[in-house]
C-alpha cells in the first residue's frame, strides 16, 4: 500500500478502507509520507469527502495512532466537555467544578488557544503556581481525590492528528467536516473519556460560518461517535459575540470566580449550566438535563462550585486565595475605561474580530511558541440587543501599553456594531444534537 | 498574495486572476512555496478544474517563468511538432527530415523518454557521436543551414513546469486537462516556435484513457493555444498499439532509417506524413494537408529525406553511415526471434505494458538518473488484425541477456491477444482540431 493509490482513490471520489485509513494515520504519525502527498490527500477529502463510516475509522485509527489514556482505576462515568472554540469561553471553569460538586467525575483534557479563541490551559496558567502539566498517575490520583481534573495531554495522544492539523492549517483544508470531527474526536477518544458534551460554536466568532454548517458539523460528531461506539451528545451554541464579558487569560478567570461565588449571571453562565446538565444526564446522574441544572444552581448558590476550584487549585499548585481575592491575578499595567460615544443598539459583532484583537494585545499565540502576557485583554460589558447612549459604558481595556490600547480600542470599536434601530439579543441555544435526531430549541435566549 | 490564498480560492471553485497565476509560476519555479502547499493547489486544480483563460494564463506565466530561446534570427516559419507520448512512435525521425526536405523549417526542441514512452532525444543518441545538447547559437546556426536541428533545451525551459510537473507525478494530479494543456504548450511557447502541430494519442499506449478524454485534450491544447496567439493543430491519432513495428532507441532509429530507405511502410510512415502535411499547412508552404503529404512523398521517393537526416546527423557529429548500413547502430547481445505459436487474429494490444517491458529490458528510464541500454527493445511484426498461425513470427527480442528476453517475452505475449474471431485493423487516425473545430476523420487506417 502506498499513500499515492490512497490519493488517487479519493480523488475518483472512492471510499477508502478501514486499511487504508489506518495506514494515512501511520503515515501522519510518523512522518514517513511526505507532507506533499498528505496535503495533496488532505485536499482531495476536503473537496470530495468521506463517508461517516471512513470518518469513524479514521477517527479511531488517529486515536490509536499514539498513547491512550487509561483512566480505568477512576470510578464512575468520566464525562468530557469540548467547544470548537470561542471567544470570552470560560464555561469549562464554570462548569467543571460546579459538576464535579454535583457528582460527575470531571477528567478533562484540555489545550491551549490558537488563533482567536482562547485555551483553558492558558487561563489556568494565569493563577499563580498552576501546574497543568500532570503526569497520568498525577491527574488520575487526583480525579480520585477531588472529582476534577482539568490538566494538559498526559502522553503523546493522536500524534497524526497533530501532523494532520498542522498541514490543514496550511494548505486551506481546516474546513472539512470528516477532518474536523476526526481530528476532534480522536484526541477526545485518546483521552480515555467515557463520554462527551461538545458545544458546537455558531456564529461570527465560530470555526464554521453559517448556522446551517454548525448543525452539520454537531450532527456528524453524534453519529461518528456512535459509529465509534462512544456515547456523544452535542449542542448547538450562539458565538455571535463573546460568551462571557471578559476576554483574556487572567480576565476570564476573574469572570469565572465572579460567576462561581454569586456575582455575576448572564449568557456565560445560562450555557455553562446547560452544558453541565447535559454532562449529568450522560453521567447517568439525572434522567433529564433541567434537573442536572437545577442541581448545579443549588451547588452554585450553596457556594460548592467554588469550593471545588479551590481544591483543584490547590491539588495542582496554585494559589487558592484568588479565589477570594480576585486581585492577586495578574493586572495589566495599563487599564482604560472607554464609553460608547454614541447612541443606538448593539446590533452585532465581529466576534473573530475581538478575538483577534485580544490575541494582538498579547492574550493569545500567532505561532505555538509564542510567550503570553496573561495580563492583558478587555471587558466589553455591552450585549448585542443593548440599548447604549455615548456615556455607556463601551470597554474595560487591560493592556501592556498605551499604544496596545489604542490599537485594541480601535479594532474593538470596528468590531461592534452600534445602529439606531432596535434588535432582538443574541441567541444562545439553537439544538441538541443525540443519537435519536436534532432537537432545535425554540427559546430565543 | 500567498499561495494560501490562492489555494483557498481554488478550493471553493473560484477563478484565479492571471497576477496569482503568475504568483503561482513564479513560486513553483524559484520554490518560494513549500511543495505541501503547491500540491494541495494541484489537487484543487484538478478536482475544480480551471477555464481556458486561467489555463492560457498559467501557459503564459509557466513559459516566462524561466528562459525563452529566440530563434527569430532564423527566417520563416519555424514549426513544431510534439506527440502526447507513445510506444514505437518515432514520427519526428520520420518527418522533420521529410518536411525539411519540403522547405520546412525544422527547430525541435525535444524531450527524454519516461515511463513507458520513448524520447527522441534518446533515440538519436544511439547514433554514435551525436550530440544533442547544443547552445542556443549552435542551435540557430544549424537550422540556418540545414533548415532541421532536432536538439535538448537550450536553456532553462519553463522551470516552473518542471516543479510541478515533478510533484504532480507524486501527487495524483496528472490527469487534469488545464495541467497537461498549460505543462505542454508553456515549454513549446518557450522554445520559441511560431506553429505546433500537436499529435494526440488516443488508445491503450495514451496518457488519457478514452477517445472522449483525447479529444478534449486536443480541443483545450488548441483553444488555449489560440489565447496564446500561437497557431496550433491537434490530431487524435491512435496509440492502441505501436506506431511502428520497432520499440527501443537504436532499433526505432533503424526504423526511421528503413522507412526513409523506401524499405519500410505502415502506421509509422502513414502517420508521420498526414502530422507532416499538416507542418506544411501551418508553415504556409500549401494550402491543404493533402498537397503538403503528397509533396513529402516525393521527397521520401527521391531520397531527398534520407539526405536531409543524414546532414542533421553529420552537424550533430554523428555518424552518418548509420544511414546506409544499420548494422552501424548498437546491437543488443542476445537477438531471439519467436513465434506466435497459436493461431487466429490479433485483437488487442495493452500498448503501455508493451512499453513498460521495452523500459524493463533497459530501453527507457525508471528515474531521469538511470542510464539507457540503447541496443535492446524488441520489433513486433504482428498488427492488430493480422492473421496470425502458430509458425508466424511474433517478436524478435534484442536484449542484454538470455534472461532478460525470457522476461521481456513472457510480458510481450501476455500484452497481445490472440483470438479466434477476426476483428479490424486499429484505426490511425480520429480527428484533426484547429481553431475552426473539430473534425472527424472518416477513414479507418
Amino acid at each position: 500500500m502506498t499513500l499515492l493509490e490512497l490519493i488517487e482513490k479519493k480523488k475518483l471520489g472512492k471510499e477508502l478502507t478501514r486499511e487504508e485509513l489506518a495506514f494515512l494515520a501511520r503515515a501522519a504519525a510518523d512522518h514517513s509520507a511526505p507532507d506533499y502527498q498528505l496535503a495533496a490527500l488532505l485536499m482531495a477529502i476536503r473537496l470530495n469527502g468521506m463517508t461517516d463510516r471512513e470518518t469513524a475509522d479514521l477517527t479511531l485509527a488517529m486515536r490509536d495512532s499514539g498513547d491512550i489514556a487509561d483512566l480505568s482505576a477512576i470510578p464512575g462515568v468520566k464525562v468530557d466537555k469540548h467547544s470548537t472554540g470561542g471567544v470570552g469561553d470560560t464555561a469549562t471553569l464554570v462548569l467543571a467544578p460546579l459538576a464535579a460538586a454535583c457528582g460527575v467525575t470531571v477528567a478533562k483534557m484540555s489545550g491551549r488557544g490558537l488563533g482567536h479563541t482562547g485555551g483553558t490551559l492558558d487561563k489556568l496558567e494565569s493563577i499563580p503556581g498552576m501546574r497543568v502539566g500532570l503526569t497520568e498517575a498525577e491527574f488520575v490520583r487526583q480525579v480520585q481525590e477531588i472529582g476534577v481534573a482539568v490538566v494538559g495531554q498526559t502522553g503523546r495522544l493522536a500524534p497524526a492528528d497533530k501532523t494532520l492539523y498542522a498541514l490543514r492549517d496550511v494548505t486551506s483544508t481546516v474546513d472539512s467536516l470528516p477532518l474536523i470531527v476526526s481530528s476532534i474526536l480522536s484526541k477526545k477518544l485518546a483521552a480515555g473519556t467515557d463520554a462527551i458534551v461538545l458545544d458546537v460554536k455558531a456564529g461570527s466568532g465560530a470555526i464554521m460560518h453559517t448556522l446551517e454548517d454548525s448543525l452539520a458539523l454537531a450532527e456528524a460528531l453524534v453519529r461518528v461517535g456512535a459509529l465509534a461506539h462512544k456515547p456523544v451528545i452535542a449542542l448547538v451554541t450562539g458565538m455571535d459575540q463573546p460568551l462571557g464579558t471578559h476576554v483574556g487569560n487572567a480576565l476570564e478567570v476573574k469572570e469565572a470566580i465572579d460567576v462561581l461565588a454569586g456575582r455575576a449571571e448572564g449568557d456565560l453562565l445560562t450555557v455553562s449550566l446547560r452544558l453541565g446538565g447535559y454532562m449529568m444526564l450522560l453521567a447517568g446522574l439525572v434522567d433529564r438535563p433541567e434537573d442536572g441544572e437545577a442541581r448545579m444552581r443549588k451547588a452554585l448558590a450553596s457556594g460548592a462550585g467554588l469550593r471545588k476550584l479551590k481544591e483543584m487549585i490547590a491539588a495542582q499548585g496554585g494559589d487558592t486565595r484568588v479565589c477570594d481575592d480576585v486581585s492577586l491575578l495578574p493586572q495589566a499595567p495599563v487599564i482604560r475605561t472607554v464609553s460608547c460615544r454614541q447612541a443606538g443598539f448593539v446590533r452585532s459583532m465581529d466576534t473573530t474580530a475581538l478575538g483577534l484583537a485580544a490575541q494582538a494585545m498579547g492574550a493569545g499565540r500567532l505561532s505555538l511558541e509564542d510567550q503570553l502576557d496573561y495580563a492583558v485583554g478587555f471587558v466589553l460589558p455591552v450585549r448585542i440587543g443593548d440599548r447604549v447612549t455615548p456615556d455607556t459604558p463601551f470597554c474595560e481595556l487591560h493592556a501592556r501599553t498605551e499604544a496596545d490600547a489604542d490599537r485594541a480600542e480601535a479594532t474593538i470599536r470596528s468590531a461592534v456594531r452600534i445602529g439606531g434601530a432596535p434588535c432582538e439579543p443574541a441567541r444562545n441555544f439553537y439544538a441538541v444534537v443525540t443519537t435519536e435526531g436534532t432537537r432545535r430549541f425554540e427559546e430565543k435566549r
